[in-house]
């Protein structure tokens, strides 16, 4: 026994492309075109730098369906190949010419934008074709050649008649694949993969109307004019320079991005970065509505213009794929599955590239119109919150951009916040503590009673609130989060001074005996408070810790197990101080008493949200007996 | 110039399959063990057709870490490989072993339940490896072979010692790669992708408790012995035929699959076919919570027992991805894209398939159990629903278990539905109209209106019911479906008599004026109407129609464009029959009959649920200004 070399079984290199190289079979087009944009990036190159001495000119690529031939024709006017360049980049497979020219000019193949990913592409065609032929010419001074292959290894080469520079493929398309002879599908094709690439490809004509020669009467009618329909734009707005873009031409590539998006976004992010890999793109926040195409209209990935995915997740830190825009960078790589992704280095950098970016607009943004930024922050806020949540390094960003609204509509930054609540809202063991509403319509009464006390209340409503405010909980010394109608007014924040009660001992007990009879099957929690005597007679409130453990666990990870199909606890708190509570103490018969007890309690239900169904009918049928 | 052959560079083939083989490097482990199983499994088969004189016996296979040497091993007692069957199956890159073995045994193959898919699944452990070995000693009477390669294409083959018949693979694992020697990453990955595959892996050993020996002393510690810890299953459930088994082995089936599910499914359905395209598996539906992992557990995709995936979109009816389980099939293509998968005659089959047994067996339980199946409607309508709105063949087969609730706890069928609502419901232009509310405890007031009418009302709350109940307008001849507070309960379903207004025309003018005027800011439209003296006396309803185009547009197609966004429109209808109207008209100032009015309006407003903020603030502590 000894030693020998690995063969690689040619008669199995077809069915082993068609069946694992692509999965998508559409993706022949993309490949044939990156190759054909690449040949006549290359000779762009060479013309620049004097190796070939051809007039690089306007070149185009043409895509050209015949349906009597059932063929489906690419044709570039690129370098060409000579006859040894056949046999070199297409008799042997898996030799990628793009990587051996881009050892060759190292670092003039970045600039000059080459495609060099998809080395295996042009045998992609076997996937839709039958028989494949090239007609290729070389830019050099070599004859032309014809070179024709149906599917096995056994490919034919004669020279061709063929006098331009350039390449033409020819796939004759297959009995199972014609979908690729309908112009609707290749335009659909071209528009999703090719929309961006730098050489203009052209599919049909389209006729244009032309202005009217001077002179002409009116019902003459306009000429027309057949003009080459050119489907792609090679210039995106990512490929060029900040400085040369103003916030139209934004919104314009947005447009061009997402037509059937009406809206316009709120703001971008042009990135650009070349060290330690190479990324371009401008980001979108949207106006996020509960239009359908919220999802549809995803992060594209590009890699030198050519379209890859709109699945960016793992390159786009999590938050941020509710974004919308363009990613461009060669640096990331291809066909890969989510956890290998997530496992490369380059990738994580990129990943918290882009955080990093979104941070600093949104910090420059805040700082240089505030008030514009305010006005955005409903829409833009679940990112930033969902960010703080997820990325640390993002959190400490947000501590200068992120804001805490009021009921009233000032808007307060987290060190904003603690200035103005400082005095007011400092209970006696010199805690802080900032009241919120998540609902300011539904806890209106409860607000109104903590602005009596010259309180602030914020607004936080986004699903994630509950875990936001523990994370600052736990993140910042002596502060604390709580929902206004999570206590009573003079138990949300402690003070000192204890109230006294107009009631005796005797009179709470039997007060006390007497309510919780008529709140027995609720399961409220009764609870005697000497308050002033203008808050409100009965009050129902939702202790804040159990709250927001089950809305912690309801809306996915924290919380404590099994909370989040508890069923909700409420205090009824009798402020033993109203007016009304005496009058109950002194009415004589224990029927009116309750009569007066359940109506009053029925009352604060309504307050609290909690008075439904038949008994909301029953009070209210009630109380039209009282009107009349 | 002439004919040639394509030439496969090997020099080439590693980087290609490192690179575009399997995105996933986890996958090298799928494919060892896959490929010693298949061994099992072909020496089985020749021995059961006495093509191999030797005994079966009970193989195992074995994964095994070495730390110290940096090395993982795979080892089976298979058929093993002579010198000539390595150089055929391990020197050729790209023959398919089991492609082969497949053609010569054709109709032993599947019952023998061959893994012949991975035809180039060993090249994978250089995803991992920078050296592999393989020591085989063939079940025939020829030397071992010891068969080394370092990732290069040359190979290093000698004879070895070996004397028992089976395969061992030593992957030195390479340095970037280091995880695959940790044993809860092999532990992982195992009970990911092996956990119910056909031949017995041992990974390990534990130490297992035996009984004491009799007359052992208490204080005696109870013997102990070390056994292999076996990871996987062999002979999962749905491997077995349906007869073999009885609901506790479904139920814990579903605990195996979900280990940290606590809930138990509602039921299953076995699926089990082999033509046109061979299929096995178990559905479950799940009672569907708001736990976090309702997505993560979601129905898993095997191969000849070989765990493939758990996102089967296309192969699983859109309707049914909610389910859980196990599908099984050696039909589906793997790799490939979800719009190819789509395309898939195979496939589509495969779908409807599973759509038609779900459907048969919720027409089973439907007519063997129905109390049961009531019970368990409101877990599984979502499901149902979205099927019968988004699959034709459903929505037929739907007619027969599809339920309609009503709010006080009656089921029917649509047909019964029809029967039992014939009388009551029909309009006097002979339309029967169903009558339904969306939440019976927000619409209790309107409800309690229908009923004493003696109209059947149903409690229709998914989201989608908008788009289900217009599927069925379109569908059925001469119905409909009205929200019990689509109208004043007289306008809902029309009858001939009409009734008699209690005032005349001018009291009318002069009460619709004032009414306006109160109403004027809400944007309700006043609508008087002469009803029941017991109806009350005012009554917000919203018209269905525009309702319905607004909710139809919110959860996602249909309605009418732009109408998601629209305002709520409602009527003021008021009941000129009613006591109180009289009374306002007869109370002498302006003043007082405006508040009468407001007071009303609030309480109906109430009613609707559309009192809220400040103004439900203000009528609280009017009424109990009232109270006092």
């Amino acid at each position: 026994m000894a030693t020998g070399k690995i063969n690689v079984s040619v008669d199995n290199i077809f069915p082993l492309i068609k069946k694992f190289l692509y999965s998508d079979h559409e993706i022949f087009l993309r490949e044939l075109i990156s190759n054909a944009t690449d040949a006549t990036l290359k000779l762009k190159h060479l013309t620049s730098i004097g190796e070939a001495k051809v007039e690089y000119g306007n070149p185009q690529i043409e895509v050209r369906i015949d349906k009597d031939n059932k063929t489906l024709h690419i044709l570039d006017q690129g370098l060409g190949m000579s006859e040894e360049e056949v046999k070199k980049y297409i008799n042997e497979v898996a030799f990628s010419g793009a990587e051996e020219f881009l050892d060759k000019y190292k670092d003039a193949g970045k600039e000059a934008g080459i495609i060099g990913h998809f080395g295996l592409g042009f045998y992609s065609a076997f996937m839709v074709a039958d028989k494949v032929e090239i007609i290729t010419k070389t830019f050099r001074d070599e004859p032309a050649v014809h070179w024709s292959c149906e599917g096995s290894p056994e490919f034919d080469m004669q020279s061709a008649e063929r006098s331009e520079r350039g390449t033409e493929i020819i796939l004759h398309i297959a009995e199972d694949s014609t979908e690729f002879l309908e112009e609707n599908r290749i335009q659909e094709l071209l528009s999703k993969y090719n929309k961006f690439m730098p050489i203009p490809i052209k599919f049909g004509t389209r006729t244009e109307t032309l202005p009217k020669p001077e002179g002409a009467a009116e019902e003459d009618p306009a000429p027309t004019e057949e003009v080459d329909n050119i489907i792609n734009n090679p210039n995106p707005a990512w490929t060029k320079a900040p400085a040369d873009l103003e916030e139209d031409d934004y919104k314009g590539f947005y447009r061009e991005l997402y037509p059937m998006q009406f809206e316009e976004p709120l703001f971008n992010i042009h990135l650009n970065v070349d060290y330690p890999f190479n990324l371009t793109g401008i980001l979108y926040f949207p106006k996020l509505t509960q239009d359908l195409n919220t999802q549809k209209d995803r992060i594209q990935l590009y890699q030198n213009q050519v379209f890859v995915t709109d699945n960016v997740e793992g390159i786009v830190p999590e938050f941020l794929t509710m974004l919308r825009g363009v990613i461009d960078s060669p640096d990331i790589p291809l066909n890969v599955s989510r956890s290998y992704l997530q496992a490369d280095g380059n990738v994580k950098k990129i990943s918290s590239y882009i955080s990093r970016k979104v941070a600093d607009k949104l910090q420059s943004l805040f700082k240089n119109n505030r008030e514009d930024f305010e006005q955005k922050w409903n829409d833009i806020k679940v990112v930033i919150e969902y960010g703080m949540l997820t990325e640390e390094k993002f959190f400490d960003k947000a501590e200068g951009f992120a804001l805490y609204p009021a009921v009233d509509g000032a808007y307060y930054t987290y060190q904003e916040l603690v200035e103005k609540t400082k005095d007011a809202q400092t209970d006696k063991d010199g805690k802080q503590i900032f009241l919120y509403a998540s609902d300011p319509v539904a806890q209106h009464s409860y607000i109104e009673a903590a602005k009596a006390k010259g309180y602030e209340v914020l607004h936080l409503d986004s699903p994630i609130v509950p875990h936001l405010i523990q994370k600052l909980e736990s993140s910042k010394e002596n502060i604390s989060f709580t929902r206004v109608d999570g206590d009573h007014i003079d138990n949300l924040i402690k003070k000192e001074d204890t109230a006294i009660s107009k009631l005796d001992e005797k009179q709470q007990e039997s007060l006390k005996t007497e309510v919780e009879e008529v709140v027995k099957e609720m399961g409220f929690v009764v609870q005697l408070e000497p308050m002033d005597s203008s808050a409100s007679p009965f009050i129902i409130t939702e202790p804040e810790f159990m709250r927001r453990m089950k809305e912690m666990q309801q809306t996915g990870g924290g919380g404590m197990f099994g909370m989040g199909n508890m069923p909700d606890m409420y205090n009824l708190v009798v402020n033993t101080n109203h007016e009304l509570i005496g009058e109950i103490l002194e009415t004589k018969t224990a029927k009116k008493r309750i009569r007066l007890i359940r109506q009053s309690l029925d009352l604060a239900r309504l307050s609290k949200g909690l008075l439904k169904g038949e008994e909301l009918t029953q009070f209210i049928s009630r109380s039209y007996e009282m009107i009349k």
